[in-house]
């Protein structure tokens, strides 16, 4: 089988034009790593494996990377294969491509350039399972009994609206019953008309960055972040400018006069997404300030602070001053389920009716079944004390964890800017290649995934950010050693 | 309470710079209606309405009314209100706005350009249940019992797999049996690799949008069309080419040379939406045609085809001939119930892996055990036997609606192009304002929807959209005649 990137080069080769077949192959990669379908940084098919894909001599196959290399496109690196080099023009990568017309009959079989360089940039792993997968919870754990009698109940009365489109974006149940456990868990302070429910949080960024942002407009993202928030905002034609993340979280720029400010600002500051911050007070009200006076929307992520094993729990962004321009999105993906679907925005009061038609006419939101079961499931402390449970479990999954790393391979190995969440980052000298050794993992079913990949600038930290939250301590155990193994072979 | 077109004038005129109150009013609506943020065609509030919702004077909106109608933006219609005039020029109405630049500390509050002509353009109705409500089948008649052994037998043995996020797509189980129900009943020709599960066609379009088409690229619609397709295509910054649809469905136009053919060409062959015409195969084909020579995209949304009651079902455009460039897209939103949100592509060979991965690194997808029921359910026979006794249900409903209208009204009322779907079509005399008259209905708890809405140009049709799928006949005869009784008051 083909993989994707041999699937793109075979495309491109059947659009180059060239006297001979290495000189369409050498120009049909070297476009595709100019316009960032193949991603700096990333690993080319090895010769041999690229020939065999394409069904072509493998004498050709090295004939065109041979020019690439001489070229500065690509690089060898000695027992680790072949690398499209990290350090090309940034003007080239990162810049909005304007879209070049499509030519009638080229067009079929072809993605548009903001489809085209989605794919080349993607995050989502082939795997949603096993240690170390970042981001999953254990599934296994969630009270199945508990909610199908819930569900049962309410399916015996069930009316009709409930199986039909959703209005005033979700039921009102759960808008209520996420009004009080949010007030109490994480200090937000809202209305339940001012809570959108979503499917995901993929969703409500989607929405937000249509529906208060144009094409050409800034958002600020952390830097490293979430990949996922930084495709969706670059395919709708948002420009993002990254900001630097340390120990107390993002540190907010000054603005100057004749600089056009961020429309959004895209920050996780209880739990800083990947690394772990949180945002400081000061930071915070900062950040608060520029936000009022420049007219920009604040984006609070808050996808797992429910998990937090020290220290008392960090009240939200949103309920720090009344009627501030925060937009909060919290998940049920990591405190119950990812395949549950139900995500939620509390929009600021301004904002609350508009955004809700909008995702009404976007999306049509529906689930009201699972809506109103999520709701009986929070008002009668299923769900807080589903939390509580997990939280012991993993805290001590994550102490295990934690404990290997620093036994193993030393405190050095161990990024730990707080204690909170479901992953760590265990932190690689800037000699070893973190996108090499988490394939190498894979590989030999080691899920990881490289932190270099979160950042945006090349000037990135190198280490792999390890998920405890899907398997027990056993099996943790047996993945490390793995890892372990393949780590001392390249210190 | 404020109305949304109250919040958009007030948002407006915040902005606005003028001498006086009313020359600002006057001035913010104008602009309003230029950009298209409020319609063509559509009721202004009530001035007495507005000046209590603005808090401020009648005499100020009446000034500003009256310049507006001396310049021939807005006429009065006795007895039924103010309307924005729908002869505007059209290049004013339909062209994309170049996005304003936003100046800093202004922002707060505003939606983006694109965010605002969304909702000035909105067709969600506010209420999604009761007489004539399109496009909502009767849930209460879902076998409910049947689904919740099912899944709680599927329950006892899940993997957690199913309750993560989704890859591949979706669920294989579904896939497979998508692909025999398909075959058999619609004439779709795929293997489960081509397809991909959605949570909503909406999503499914958004999806294509972006991936298959850039800023500026062009899709042709039919004319009239569904509400929902226009915005998501239009907020992702295609432009849309109205074609226009008569008794043999779209009439696809030649493209010159010096034309750029359309990237995308969205239809519903096997019944039109909302005319319910039937694509002829010379029209099929000529499309098909059309498309592979100029390298389009056909999107063929199959949205309620299962209900057909007179003549023998009609092929899908997608099997009419091998590895055709039709994208189809089917749901079980209108089949089983909207809140499910289930729909489901069918792509291209070409396409199927892209695709699949666009999708997951944009939405994620999930509902494992929800996908997994469904599978089960098909492939035991339970939708099969679901789909046939709700097409003789809403047979008899559609027939029942259909002798109301010709008995009371007559038949010249009644537009019929095929016996599909589940809604009917009360066509009015041109000098019946459909738009007015609906919302008098409404008011009178009588949901229908303006026939002339789903036109993007002002040579449309009068007519009132009638679902007869979520209601007994009993209650149909009821608003039947609240609606005869408005409707003959105008006549």
């Amino acid at each position: 089988m083909r993989s994707l990137l041999s699937d793109l080069i075979l495309h491109r080769l059947e659009k180059a034009t060239g006297n001979n077949l290495h000189q369409r192959l050498y120009q049909a990669l070297r476009l595709a790593i100019l316009d960032a379908s193949i991603t700096p940084g990333s690993r080319l098919p090895a010769s041999r494996d690229l020939a065999a894909q394409l069904e072509i001599s493998r004498n050709t196959v090295l004939a065109a990377y041979e020019q690439l290399q001489a070229e500065g496109y690509i690089q060898t690196r000695a027992g680790s294969g072949t690398f499209v080099n990290a350090d090309l023009p940034e003007d080239g990568i990162n810049a909005e491509a304007v879209p070049a017309k499509h030519s009638s009959s080229a067009n079929l079989g072809q993605l548009s350039e903001r489809g085209a360089k989605l794919l080349g940039r993607t995050g989502v792993a082939p795997h949603q399972w096993g240690a170390f997968m970042p981001g999953v919870p254990d599934v296994t754990r969630f009270p199945h009994e508990i909610w199908r009698k819930l569900q049962n109940r309410l399916n015996r009365k069930l009316d009709p609206r409930y199986l039909s489109y959703s209005r005033h974006g979700g039921g009102l149940a759960l808008q209520q019953a996420l009004t009080d456990y949010l007030r109490v868990a994480r200090s937000v302070n809202c209305t339940p008309e001012q809570i959108l429910i979503t499917a995901g949080s993929h969703e409500a960024i989607d929405l937000l960055a249509k529906v208060l942002c144009d094409q050409g407009d800034t958002a600020w993202i952390e830097e490293p972040s979430y990949w996922g928030i930084r495709n969706i905002l670059s395919i709708n034609g948002v420009v993002m400018q990254p900001i630097p993340v340390d120990e107390n979280g993002m540190d907010p720029p000054d603005i100057a006069e004749n600089q056009t400010p961020p429309r959004l600002i895209c920050v996780t500051p209880s739990h800083q997404y990947p690394l772990g911050s949180v945002m400081s007070l000061a930071r915070r009200q900062r950040l608060l300030s520029l936000a009022v006076q420049h007219g920009s929307w604040i984006i609070e992520d808050d996808y797992d602070s429910e998990f937090r094993y020290s220290g008392s729990p960090i009240p939200a962004l949103q309920g720090l001053q009344p009627d501030a321009p925060v937009i909060y999105i919290g998940t049920f993906s990591k405190t119950l389920f990812p395949g549950m679907r139900v995500s939620y925005v509390v929009l600021p009061r301004g904002l609350a009716a508009k955004l809700k038609i909008a995702h009404s006419e976007l999306y049509r939101g529906g689930n009201g079944l699972t809506q109103l079961t999520l709701a009986e499931f929070i008002r009668e402390g299923h769900y807080g004390a589903h939390i509580r449970r997990m939280r012991l479990s993993y805290g001590k999954r994550r102490n295990a964890l934690a404990k290997m790393i620093e036994q193993e391979l030393g405190k050095e190995f161990l990024c730990e800017f707080s204690s909170a969440g479901l992953h760590l980052i265990l932190a690689l000298p800037e000699r070893i290649d973190d996108v090499a050794l988490s394939a190498e993992l894979e590989q030999k079913g080691v899920l990881t995934r490289a932190l270099s990949g979160y950042y945006m600038r090349s000037t990135s930290r190198r280490g792999l950010i390890l998920g405890y939250g899907c398997v027990d301590i056993p099996q943790m155990e047996a993945a490390f050693n793995i890892l372990c193994a393949c780590l001392k072979q390249r210190l």
